[in-house]
């Protein structure tokens, strides 16, 4: 058994303690968000905070760094707040984590990495051609975290683009491993996960899951 | 291709609405919160949205529904704020998941589903034994999320345990295959991942990579 303290983690060199500390929580999930400069250049980014908050109505939140350096997302979503979310699939792992290298605000990421921009009608803001699960949101409000000046970004999701129907059951469930989607462990690693088992929802007598936001 | 917009997912009956939106942002961390009441008694709780917020100070973050029925975590955190994160492991998914049932305040969701407590010293608030990576937490602060009623707690990662030295790599990269820790699909469904790939930290030139915070 190996136990880190408060001390432990302060002494760790600063590689040590973001690949430990990022890896902590558990797997994350994997995705690659669009956003669209003022001059129309897309920018993608790897996301790993991308989180469900609720889903009626359809909601998401996830976390962005201290604006101290440039970041393209957060600059992009103050003049064009629509977004895409889509999901790295186990074919476009290096490319989708290339994208986290810090290019500047003239490039696109989609030619930088060799992904495929694709456009929707009545919507300026591309989807990685290459995902079988898209979303299409839109910014609604931010949260500073105070205690350690990271953001909150909430965001309504508006559509949802699953590539074939056989990744749905007939409740709705849409089952990950079909669509090939990945998920993040720590910085750097990806990995592939493979469904256990699925349970009905847990019941005490007649009581509905504590779990159905 | 199926694509829902708003007025599909809006028509859809709440199970299917909860599973699709539940499994629309990616795979989930598969935690178990433990706290303690004030008369002594654990609650244990499955939580998918606990994300990493910061390495230093190492903090994360998770979600709280509305507190319109009971809530023991939360009320909970109101008296002790110590609280324990314990990363789900394959061989007790069936019983994680049933922690989710609404169990009595007065029931140790150890207890009704089988799992066991460890106290280690001067730490009131116990971790789950079966557990591989297990975490001992301080609550910091709470956002409402006004959006939907939902608040996002904050906490400091006070110590970190893994059961095995071995799941551990010279640059402090905790492997969570090797931990055997699971990850969630939706509401209902869990997932074991098998790493792919670790890559290096992402550059252009010199610059380090956007995603180490």
């Amino acid at each position: 058994m190996t136990i880190f303290d408060q001390t432990d983690l302060q002494e760790l060199d600063k590689i040590k303690r973001l690949n430990l500390v990022n890896s902590c929580t558990g797997f994350k999930s994997a995705n690659l968000i669009a956003t669209v400069s003022p001059e129309g250049i897309p920018n993608l980014a790897v996301f790993s905070s991308v989180t469900h908050l609720g889903s009626n109505p359809a909601m998401l939140g996830f976390i962005l760094r201290p604006t101290t350096v440039p970041r393209h997302t957060y600059s992009n979503l103050k003049t064009c707040p629509y977004f895409t979310v889509n999901h790295i699939s186990s074919s476009i792992i290096d490319k989708a984590h290339q994208t986290s290298a810090n290019y500047e605000a003239g490039i696109s990421e989609f030619d930088a990495v060799g992904l495929t921009p694709h456009f929707i009608e009545n919507c300026e803001v591309p989807f990685v051609a290459e995902s079988k699960v898209q979303l299409l949101c839109k910014y609604l409000n931010e949260y500073p975290i105070h205690e350690n000046d990271t953001i909150h970004i909430i965001a309504k999701i508006e559509k949802i683009i699953v590539a074939e129907e056989s990744f749905l059951t007939n409740d709705m469930w849409l089952n990950l491993e079909k669509a090939d989607s990945v998920a993040i462990n720590g910085l750097d690693a990806y990995a592939q996960p493979k469904i256990l088992d699925r349970f009905s929802y847990a019941r005490v007598g007649k009581d509905l899951s504590s779990l159905d936001f």
